[in-house]
């Protein structure tokens, strides 16, 4: 037994189980959807899920993950790895490459699964496959190399992103935005003169669960993107603190300031609060600190709810507030680390930068916005494209039939709910 | 790479990872107790859950942490570490003192979830949001910091508390009887004559995935409580299987008592038991032997069913048992310590001591019992006195009307279940 | 501290982790169950869960572990350790006994539950009892001890299979088919002409949390089979990708091949798709290529569609599809180690062994093939004969009337969801 052999023993643990964590967040995703969504579609919600995952992981395997990690060509594009063969000897950790690859997977299906929530009760099945496969192939691994590939243009710009508030969040939730807007919005949402209707959550305790789960998966998430513990440990503590504080700030400002808006604590919005606290600490919970993290949180809790409306009240219609999660919070936390970043804490990592408020003057700000506002164009752009490609394929929206019976019973020939006690005879019934 | 970094890291890793366990036996809780208590108020419970999390996170940071574990003032009280700041050179691990905190923070917030339970279907959202703040910042940590603080005078006289059968759990525990009685019984539960009346869970289903993962934390709880690996890696074992045992004991013995009580096996029962041995084991789970595990666990079941009954017959109203569950558990944990403690194990943890069984004769036993019963009746004391200061400012408890309701559409403005498939167009809305 | 130290504490947080993830695989069968059979039956599959759990871990811990892996008596059965006492020094690793009987305990919980989904909706609650005394403390250590065993004659023929393909679940499979045949299919669900009806599931959602939880547990119910983090942390990165991979391929199979083949895409079968895929990967995820588990995980799904179509047309009712997902894929998994396995992957734990496809001839392959035999015919004719010896005794069989009016208000006394907002004033009514 050696000491290097334990290290990298002690790294694969760490990274195994926090990819695991990151895994089970997609029932986190998969439940606070179908809790938001009305009751007849909340089938469908999570069978997008398991595309996200099944798909995602399949494409990400065979050229996503090329495209990200692989070889540098030009700042622009991986060229290696496809499959993971061929030379991936530029990726250097006390962990493998499969073991690598495995978290990186755990967070491509993430960035799909924001877009779910945005599209769901009326996109089209099959040309939600293609758009997955677009996604988790394309349009997150390209603009994921520029951020994080070794050699990526953004990156040897200065930007960082600790753990994805632009390249998961920000990214997914600019695409989610666009894919709604092509998409349009879904019957009855809006009347005539642009003034919305709403519907009640069909399970608000099952997104609870989503909730809960999200959290739980977040510290894997953001602690385990050290992706080893023998080197960060102190920053370990640290990141999971950060993450814990600005969440709770997130969830904390809602429940009060919904209160004093709404005279009610809202539930959905108290759980979308703490979602935004927790994406918008995503960048920077390594970089800043704790008080800093709990006023990110704070901000991302009440700019989310103004984003839910501001949306609304554009006739867009984003059913699980996708891009008020994050979209916005991600461009939040992007940003606060050009303001918050500590120079002690970014040269744990090798960084040399600091935000401004920490003398590290406007650099690291100008690169964060830089990398927020290609980033958020990239993934709204290239979704926009997608679709209408993809629109000449299949159509993007299910028949107005199936979306006033529901996508459960429309698309997949079964309700989420059932309360029938008996079996069904079929021979017995006329037609289907 | 020295030993020491990777002992740093081990530890870390495995405090970082127990402590996102505990922190999503808050999903557990939510779970449990939305399913327990009527559909009107699920929702209502749950943002409870999130106040706990929330508030409890910011308070014990800014000050429950330093009263707590801070630099010891006459045994009573810990006096630096607002805001994590100040000398805190007398917490020596190989964590850092941030992944000390996240631990700790967690469980913070498990003591007032347990309360969460008891005050259910009933007590004012505004009041609750007060509570939580006395009890996570102030009477939780006085109490904690004279059993586990440095220096704390229960902790001198040799009082020992693994986990928290006392300090977590008789607390909550005493602290929910206290705010029940404090509350008074839901309209309805009691007869004029005193007889009690029945309500069926509401959703059973989300109730036992809340036992599942609450039983699953416990691993983190109990096992994560050694607080470094690399020195206790044979105590970690021994911890999570007596954790394991007692549990399996208090289950299948509600199991079986409950079919020869009730002639059926009580479903809500059986959760509980399996929660009520997992409470017992708490204290000594680093102590005793695997047998006594087992006798700890099924007595607990046992206590459980009997202390349900006996509270009901008192016309005390505690709608999710939290106090038979873990008040009454709690005590018998910290009590069969001062039994079952064999000198051997509690060495290991440096500490000279044994319980009645082992040779220690009474002098465990009796410290046990005099901690239980300062605990406990502080615990009781305290939150009785906060809830009638909290009355003076807002009212304690909703209104009959918002009671009748329920606190879902009452308080917060929407139901937790939802079966409506089409938007309700609120311009064609009369009144509401 | 010394480097065997910080091995022992790596190795035991990795294995108490996994652990922990493979127990709360548990919530996720619940869930699963719960949400396949009919509400009137959602709490009665539960607590045969809670039953597989807590029976388990008291059973396996008396005897069944000593059965299993105690000192080999003729290759047939083990011989110490009965209550964890006794000679085991025969079991060498880094982690203690106790710690090794834990990650064993949580997979004899799984090979429970597997047959529990198979009885769901009629089975007597006290012949499930005596059932899972047997399986957890006889039929499954004995089965057990011939491939797992030190000197059991399966594995000393030279069968191999890594987290247990076989040994979970192709036993599970098979005691899983036996006790349908045994108890006979539910009331309604066959004409008299022996063609099917149709219930449609009473919770999906639900039964998508219990999927995401296996396949989160999954992670560790495959790495954690390393038993060691220091000594195979280049495995474990390899069997968390062939795991990830094998569900995704599982998964996306039976999205496309139901869509094909029904019309639509189908959610229990993707459910179980994703499964079949984790189920088959289980004994060649540390020795088959990324691509071999793909290739194996959409061979499960198909195959898992066709065995639940297959039983269907017998008359065979399989509420869950226990056998289809773990017979089917289990013995699938189990052949193609065989076919697929690599000699550079099974050195790395000591074997000299290869597949069909790798210069292996056909000695692995009959060594798989027979062991599963083996397996399999025991798991089916034990199951019979328990069952029949059982029925000696108690019922295996509720009544008509208990299975017409549901498991839940006829054996526990308790509907599993409630809309019921008042009390119910017990003095009030008349009769019960």
């Amino acid at each position: 037994m050696t000491i290097e052999q334990l290290a990298g023993g002690l790294d694969t643990v760490w990274v195994v189980l926090t990819a695991a964590m990151i895994l089970l967040m997609e029932g986190g995703f998969a439940l606070l959807e179908a809790g938001f969504v009305r009751q007849k579609n909340a089938v469908s919600i999570i069978m997008k899920v398991f595309v996200d995952i099944t798909f995602g992981a399949l494409i990400f395997f065979a050229f996503g993950f090329a495209f990200m990690y692989g070889k540098d060509a030009g700042g622009l594009i991986g060229t290696s790895g496809f499959l993971l063969n061929g030379d991936l000897s530029h990726i250097q950790y006390m962990i493998s490459h499969e073991t690598y690859w495995l978290f990186q997977c755990a967070f491509v299906i993430a960035v799909i699964s924001i877009v779910s929530g945005a599209v769901a009760e009326r996109i089209n099945f099959k040309a939600y496959i293609l758009y997955t496969i677009a996604m988790t192939g394309l349009i997150y691994p390209i603009a994921g190399h520029w951020v994080w590939g070794i050699g990526g243009w953004l990156g040897k710009l200065g930007m960082i992103d600790f753990a994805g508030s632009a390249v998961i969040h920000a990214l997914g939730g600019f695409s989610a935005l666009a894919a709604t807007i092509v998409i349009g919005p879904r019957i009855g949402k809006f009347n005539t003169d642009g003034s919305a209707n709403i519907v009640p959550p069909s399970n608000l305790p099952l997104a609870s669960v989503g909730a809960f789960i999200l959290w739980f998966g977040w510290f894997g998430f953001n602690s385990g993107s050290t992706l080893s513990a023998a080197n960060f440990y102190e920053a370990i503590g640290h990141i999971a603190v950060t993450t814990m504080l600005a969440a709770s700030a997130g969830g904390a400002t809602c429940i009060l300031f919904t209160m004093l808006r709404y005279r009610k604590s809202d539930p959905p919005m108290v759980i979308n609060g703490a979602l935004a606290g927790l994406v918008g600490i995503t960048a920077g919970c390594a970089y800043v600190s704790d008080v800093a993290a709990i006023l990110i949180g704070a901000i991302c809790g009440v700019a989310m709810v103004f984003a839910t409306e501001a949306l609304e009240r554009r006739g867009i219609d984003d059913p699980v507030g996708a891009f008020a999660v994050h979209g916005i919070s991600g461009s939040i936390g992007t940003l606060a680390v050009g303001l918050f970043a500590i120079p002690e804490f970014t040269a744990k990592f090798g960084l040399d930068t600091a935000g401004l408020l920490y003398g590290g003057g406007w650099q690291l700000l100008g690169a964060q916005a830089l990398g927020l506002v290609v980033v958020s164009a990239w993934g709204f752009g290239l979704t926009w494209l997608a679709l209408k490609a993809i629109a000449a394929i299949v159509p993007v929206r299910v028949t107005a039939d199936e979306e006033l019976v529901g996508l459960d019973v429309g698309i997949h020939g079964v309700p989420a709910y059932s309360q029938e006690d008996d079996f069904i005879d079929l021979s017995k019934m006329i037609g289907k």
